[in-house]
């Protein structure tokens, strides 16, 4: 695609979800918490054939799967963009957890696996999960990973329990992409595999929903998976035996791009709702705008964004040029400040809100309880620190050595 | 009281929290979650029989009407105690709202007032809430509310619409004291009063519930009062016409104790699970506890919490010593520091339990939600900073003069 | 001395600061930047006689020296006050290491000590140092203190090199504390030795003139001392052989306070600039003072502020009920937030303040300056937050095993 | 230049500053101390001759005066090395003042003027200043500037008081630029015209040495300028009467990208420092570097000066494609958040070295002085918000209406 051509695409994501996503945040919330909660409500059904209609969906996947194969800096402002609203990403086929398994079932399923549940990823028609976390081990640690998935014959079966399963609970979800132990006693990263269970399979029953601050994530919801003798045929698992961690591995670059600017996204839609609401809201006959302490805020928000974008895309541009590998730091880098960015930005806007900024007469609330999750999930801040702390202390090491010091 | 004596009643409040209280959070979710989710859950019903019997309650409340008579000193530390946990306060008959409805009911109203809304509060049989909030005015700027209140013969009739009535959902709420204007045209502080009204009168519904970030805070709850030509008897009103504002200012000192003792409470409820949890959880074969991040974190907690009750514990002093005029600076710079405080060190807390900071598993996000709205209600931080600004301009001032600067 | 006599001479200390000390600054540095750098300039001289006159002087020293007498609580609103200025200490003879020193030489001294070193510091004609700090070796852990102090018959003789030595540069200075090791291979805390050294002596020169952010603090000064074979008799020890460290403990309850006040003292006067500068002056037509940012500014400092004080006043009336040892965490807690808020709201002023916010055109720059030091100097932060942390975690064991948790 | 001698070159600087620049900062001190204060010290005067000879100055100069003519990108990287000691930009010859005043004289000066004082700029044998700042002016609101410029026949008469001329103290300055009202009854814009004085000018004096916290700044200096009846020929003017601020705006664009490197190359300094003082540094028992609090500052360190270069990066780009007029907001937001961002670093680093951080051992009082001015000359940062917030708030307004909200 030509730069021009990127850009009007962008552009028409915009426009969709200035035209025809934000407004109906409201209506589905009301559809949600009056009818069916865990399905799409009737109006996301309908915004999502409107995407799919108009050919704006999978946008960073390769055009031979039927995506439109942007690459990472492409997609970048479009990633932005859809995740003005938490609704966005879905609507558009994009949400990034479905990118990454459409990802790893296409390099690493089986035919029968592509058929079976790739295919409808692909048409919108299904969604799926990965199952990774346990309660009692640290996301951060996930080499201690205990879930276990032994062979037998021509079978696996899984036993155990997972924890904050993101979208199982969706009645359009599918498939189920766990990573458990089948050689516990091989090295680290080299005890577990992934493969992919079938929702409905015998054995597998779903249980307590997890709230994220207050909020349920309906229609996609958290929650645990409970196995009890599943069993899937062997052509389920994707990639090797014991490669589970590689390939999880793989889609990390992707992700983090996708986790940074959607925390730009989410911050930049808190600025939308400041900006508009201090022009209105008056306290003691000056609107609010009119206020040192707010303007004061709204800038310090758009230089907090702004340099956030700007590290994310020049992340976006090194993994491109050098693999996530090559952007190690950088990679967890992203993954600390883009959320803590936008949490900030949020909380501001929720502030000059009042009452409103914390219910549900603005998106403001779930934004915050979304990018406040963010902060937790594939490892926290800290454990992200200590790696970008190890990684400069070598560099500078390397460097002190160059030159004798 | 003594002074032994009040550190044995605040130690046998201490000893029924952690006995009584804390072990039941869990119960009390699950009933509410399962059962009757606007009344009082079994086993809430259960611990405010047991605090009764056992005369633990109505701890700031005059002797004359069955409390015990703490001072705001003595009452401090308690306040701090029962709000260890969300339930707390209410168990002890001691929510904040409750205690100043109290005095205020006892000191303005008819005799008929009191036998019909006092005495059932007292004896902790009813709730009550005050509405004072209208949507489209800031409660930084209580003058502008417009809510009619309009004298015809012995009746007041109420028209209008009020948001976030905290404890209206409540099955157990019979009084509403309801502030609107009587006199719009009168001068800015004497166009309002204050009427109480039994929750079933015709003409009176309730509306649209609330959410703080998520949480539905029942049975509490937050919900609109829609007022369509609900009528009172004139002896319902409560102090003189025009007082309301006055009335309304006398329960500020208690309850900016209440506050501020509150926000100290719920921060050092997370310094417990905190200092719990991360000497249990193993990152990597080593306790959480063994890192310096963590321990850095718990010792910036305890700083920041004693800063604040000190603080709090100085303008409770003063309070005594001059009444809330007198120490109009320490009451706004109370309301702003202390929720903030209480904000930061649950976020720590929730920031080293993972998932389980942010869902049901812990007490620490309802503890966020609740403090993240205390920053707004009762007017915005933003404008008590230009109360101590003012203040603090005035008294520079004052001091140059005195020195003929 | 009653209340009233102690609220008269908080009084007079004020008047004392406010009408003589704070306007001689300018001059001060003048006459020290033209005239001998390392004395009293003349009009601190005269500052200094005047306020002996008037006995403001030795506040918290006991009357049997000459002293006021004033215990911690009645001491710190003094110390608050005299901190105003980094001049304002010593004019008062009540400069922190003064009143330490007179401590220890009073309470351990021998006769011929006590007359030699003592007499001239309670009459304001000399000045003395303590001499702890060796260079590589951290302030946060002394017992690896190396430098010698060896026994040869009825002399001790000194060796080695001190560093940081704050006020050794001061033609009046003639007393130097010294802790040095008597028995390195003691057990930790019994290995050092205190002794006084007179600053002529044989043997010792001072080299090394230090600087805090630029500023050489004359006519104090910070520098090294060496030691090269200086012999003092062995009356010159202070205690017992071995109590070096016992005896530098016994001034931490009193010092921290001190240096507490002195932090909120210094962060008040940034208050006065500031408040007053923001009246006069003018940016694009308009005052400073009416920009939100501003007055929020002056808010946040005013929280700042009362929070520490209040939090200082607490730790005194601790320590005085329980000893330094008693109120440990809050001797560390103090140590860490006291500076820290200083800094932040002396940044404040010397922002609005501009150019001469950095320059001696305010006393703003050395204020900063100065309580940067107090961060590092006595235990870096780290090491405190290190303390408070050990000691919250063993509190909340405690409880939750008396609590059988 | 190819993109890869444009690398060679970055590279070539760096081995320059870490084998020559740095280690020579002692010596340099030590030289300024002992020696002649406010001239180039003997080392700094031989590593400018060593740079002149191998080709590394003038980088973003025209090749047609002699310059390297680096774009802006290609400037960026140097410009940041360069940084890494206070030292560093004067030894390349490129001094962010320097640099402007090279392009200001070269496009506005008469053949006489560029005769008389570019030629030795350029060839380093002269040394420059720009003198806008008055006492009693805010430099947020230059408009309002005072000083006289008056025509009379062929020549001007320069007469007032500026202040804070930074260089104009060092012996080979020669060459003053002075804005001044020729006109002060014009629109707001177009009364000031630009004049360069020689400095030995009769009737010029300078006066009150200002310091920065408390360095000097030496050999460059600041101080006051005292004009009275200064006289200069008319063709010392630069550009048109009533063109000064035409003028000076245009050496915005790539003074604020200097400025911007600048803090990212200090903060890079103080990273390097703290990187290798914790490896060494050992508190009871254990080097500095194995302590959480320690990495974890280190990471943040990372992570926001890498943000900060990214969003420089990303403004030189805006800034070379669009002009500075069409990155305003971006220009504004980089002088606010770079030196912000340099003196946390520099500030972690400072506090991990305990005293050294603060005197003269190492290099990060005097980054941090140098940084803190920066916050307040060219504008405070609240000035520079409030333009952000004002585009911000236009730019959300536009997009609204594009879409009829």
């Amino acid at each position: 695609m030509t730069e021009q051509e990127v850009q009007q695409l962008v552009d028409r994501v915009e426009t969709f979800m200035i035209e025809r996503v934000l407004p109906a945040e409201e209506l589905n919330h009301e559809q949600l918490t009056k009818g069916e909660r865990w399905d799409y409500s009737p109006i996301v059904a309908q915004l999502r054939r409107e995407a799919k209609e108009q050919g704006l969906r999978l946008f960073p996947v390769d055009p031979s799967l039927g995506g439109l194969g942007l690459n990472l800096v492409e997609f970048a402002p479009i990633a932005e963009r859809i995740n003005w609203s938490n609704m966005g990403p879905d609507i558009f086929n994009c949400y990034s957890g479905t990118i990454s398994n459409i990802n790893t079932l296409s390099r690493y399923g089986s035919e029968a696996v592509k058929e079976q549940f790739l295919r409808p990823l692909l048409a919108g028609e299904a969604r799926s999960t990965i199952s990774i976390t346990e309660r009692d081990v640290p996301s951060s640690d996930p080499t201690e990973l205990k879930f276990s998935i032994r062979r037998d014959g021509d079978h696996y079966v899984l036993n155990g329990r997972k924890s904050w399963a993101t979208g199982a609970m969706h009645a359009k979800c599918t498939a189920i992409l766990v990573l458990g132990a089948t050689d516990p006693d091989a090295p680290r990263h080299q005890r577990h595999s992934l493969v992919v269970v079938p929702k409905g399979a015998p054995g597998l029953t779903l249980e307590r929903l997890e709230t994220v601050m207050g909020f349920d994530d309906a229609p996609f919801g958290h929650c645990d998976l409970i196995f009890d003798d599943v069993r899937v045929p062997v052509e389920n698992r994707l990639g090797d035996e014991g490669a589970g961690f590689a390939i999880i591995q793989e889609t990390l670059g992707l992700g983090r791009i996708q986790l940074g600017m959607g925390a730009v996204g989410a911050a930049e839609r808190a600025m939308m709702e400041m900006c508009s609401w201090v022009e209105k809201r008056v306290i003691g006959g000056r609107p609010l705008v009119e206020r040192g302490v707010v303007t004061d805020a709204i800038a310090r928000s758009r230089i907090e964004i702004d340099q956030a974008r700007a590290f994310i895309m020049h992340t976006a541009r090194l993994i491109q040029e050098k693999g996530a590998r090559g952007a190690r730091s950088e990679v967890a880098q992203a993954k600390v400040l883009a959320p803590d960015m936008a949490l900030r930005v949020i909380d501001r806007a929720m502030q000059f809100h009042g009452g409103a900024g914390l219910s549900w007469s603005t998106p403001l609330a779930e934004l915050w309880a979304h990018q406040r999750a963010v902060r937790i999930g594939e490892g926290a801040d800290e454990v992200h620190r200590e790696v970008v702390a190890r990684l400069e202390l070598e560099s500078q090491r390397r460097r002190r050595k160059a030159y004798q010091d």
